[in-house]
């Protein structure tokens, strides 16, 4: 059974300051749960789940000992603790992930200026696991990695790519020696570039674009040539058409 | 004044029925209202806008007659009509576009079989409209493509995208001659693939991929290779890349 400050807790990790002080996110679903769980990398801390899915759990350390993290709760005490439209068996809430240090020389770096909308960013994580990128530089204004929206949509990949962080012009400017691409409207086709194995990529938000500071930045301004009419593909979108290109 | 039949009527157009009906759609926000309103090929029925946005409208046939399409309403008035969490200045009920014959011999066509969530559906209209994609056949399980978040995803290439409903087994029988290709796990590499100027290339459901009866029928089943861990990309990026390569 639920307490009530449970039920408190749960809600207060809604708010970023919440998640930042107790260094931990909240998962929904069998599906993502399930992978976290067994990911390594994102201990459990709590584990809200109706009794079905619980019974279906394997056997794990601390099941039987008292110290389990795993808790039975109803359908209606789910509802109160669930963020989705349509409550899906389990809520869990997982410790951040810790990842070694990236190694921005030997690899190919995704920098995201802006991107706000919280789904989008969580495709872009996910899109980025599926190229093998193993780090994302957001700009302080990008929505949080571990907004729950943003937690669902990376579909699990928010427990295998690093999400940082920082002023992506000071960042830029310290990787200077890095290759650095950026998609923009009136660019090199992307469709003329060889493939990249180090390197800087940056996506811009969809109705700004990247900003003037950063592209002057830039050596090679790229852009996905237009055949039809669309004035503009969405960002993730964007992000995967390019990654298919010069990563894949 | 806003009178209590037309919030009603509005209202209604959230149901399919009532807009096949009334072979109308709603759509929202100067942006895309603004790209409708000139498309030639989606006439205004009613448009409900604020103030500040009707006094910024160009002087059109009918605006100063009594057979304006425009109305002024409150921005409560404009709240009530809104399907946006953030009403957005204006609502416009639209004809739905009326498009030539379509030439499936001689284009691309692209297929969806069973895209059920709105957004989605709509981002790939939108793809579709950037690569020059004329018309899309959607499975009868597909989402409406004038369900009111659907239109907002296609950012206006709803007028320029024809999208057909039918049973994409027999529609497949039909154009047997046409080479086809579709998105699947286990196919030949898409970056083996030559470009097309002609065929069919059927994307899949998220979870479920494409129907068993459709992939027997489909002569080059392709994949988006995979470096990384991620379990799957979301369709409407799947359909960016693949179109990238093969129409792009």
């Amino acid at each position: 059974m639920l307490v009530r400050s449970q039920v408190k807790y749960i809600q207060s990790l809604a708010h970023k300051k919440f998640r930042d002080e107790q260094a931990v996110f909240v998962a929904e679903g069998p599906k993502l749960v399930g992978e976290l769980l067994v990911s390594g990398n994102t201990p459990a801390v709590d584990i809200f789940g109706v009794r079905d899915w619980i019974d279906a759990q394997p056997r794990h350390p601390g099941k039987s000992t008292g110290h389990s993290p795993y808790h039975e709760v109803s359908a209606s005490e789910l509802e109160r603790l669930s963020t989705l439209t349509t409550p899906n068996q389990v809520v869990g809430i997982f410790r951040k992930p810790v990842f070694p240090s990236p190694d921005f020389d030997q690899s190919v770096t995704l920098l995201l200026d802006g991107i706000q909308d919280p789904g989008n960013l969580g495709t872009i994580v996910r899109i980025a696991d599926w190229f093998g990128i193993r780090q994302v530089v957001c700009s302080p204004e990008c929505a949080d990695v571990f907004n729950a929206k943003t937690v669902q949509s990376t579909m699990g990949s928010i427990c295998r790519v690093q999400v940082l962080y920082d002023e992506l012009a000071g960042w830029i400017g310290r990787h200077a020696d890095l290759p650095s691409y950026a998609a923009v409207l009136d660019g090199v086709s992307l469709y003329q570039l060889k493939k990249i194995r180090r390197g800087i990529i940056v996506i811009g938000n969809e109705s700004h674009g990247i900003r003037q500071e950063l592209l002057t930045r830039i050596a090679h301004p790229l852009t996905i040539p237009r055949i039809g009419n669309a004035e503009s593909l969405n960002a993730a979108v964007a992000t995967g058409i390019i990654l298919s290109h010069v990563v894949g």
